[in-house]
């Protein structure tokens, strides 16, 4: 299977979007520039359709051929105008059978892009390999949640890394 | 007025219990070492009515007479038999009251135990001088939020201290 790396940006208090604000306008640039940075060393990503909404056109309109996208939707047949074989694919399967897909195309290292939804149906299947959390100094008190529904899981701290004087980027793999 | 600091211990999700289950069983003894320790060097506590009655026993029973303790209830009136002047004291007071209460006897350094409804409201007030987070290696999904009703306040980091190989202790300040 490829490795799957959660990778989010989210408030002290765990929150990937600000009140009803979608997006991630909260986060540090040195936080866009790490991600962007730091996708090229993946060949796939997972994100929800919600997340696919806010970045579409710079999704539709990159010229990379670098990323398989696998966007997570419950009606995959609504968008079938967007879908291009190999770059961008809707689909309903189960977490495991979309990295049991993938690894089938020669993909090793994807990244799960959220939201909130996504990020805990993987996490929900044990399949999260590594959890990438940019801690951003901030507190909201309410907004979209890193996790949608009650679990409890553990792990282990691979790396503290600042990208800022006040934002860290910090590393966990999940104790087995 | 005194400094009052935020002390919290939380999942990377921000929840400061798990799920429904009161109580910070989920912290690492290194947590609960560091928290006995650090309060030596405050005067004065303040938590909220259902923080008190985890740790009534312990409270009721303290020898130290160190700690000026403010309870916040909306009742205290009910709790007229438990108070003692100058160690035990609930109140109804607004936050920045309670701090002038504190000042006006002598108290200089105050530690906010929480729960999520007392950090909230000091948070609300602008009164929290700095916010120590023990982040613990954990994702738990649903619980008792850090901060209960939104609000929108940045920090700048001040120092990341390991308690253990996977429990972080951060320290805040507000960005004024």
């Amino acid at each position: 299977m490829p490795r799957l790396i959660l990778i989010a940006a989210q408030s002290l208090d765990g929150y990937i979007s600000r009140h009803d604000q979608p997006g991630t306008d909260f986060c540090s640039e040195a936080d866009a520039a790490f991600l962007a940075s730091t996708l090229k060393d993946f060949d796939s990503l997972i994100f929800g359709r919600k997340t696919f909404d806010t970045l579409r056109q710079r999704i539709l309109n990159a010229t990379t051929r670098r990323f398989l996208r696998k966007i997570l939707t419950r009606t995959p047949d609504a968008y079938r105008d967007l879908a291009q074989r190999d770059r961008v694919e809707f689909t309903d399967a189960a977490p495991a059978d979309i990295l049991a897909d993938l690894e089938s195309r020669g993909r090793q290292r994807c990244a799960l892009l959220g939201g909130g939804e996504a990020y805990t149906r993987f996490l929900e299947a044990g399949l999260v390999d590594e959890l990438w959390l940019t801690l951003e100094p901030r507190l909201f008190g309410s907004g979209t949640p890193l996790a949608t529904r009650a679990l409890d899981l553990a792990f282990t701290l691979d790396s503290t890394t600042p990208l800022t004087p006040d934002t860290l980027l910090l590393k966990y793999l999940p104790r087995r």
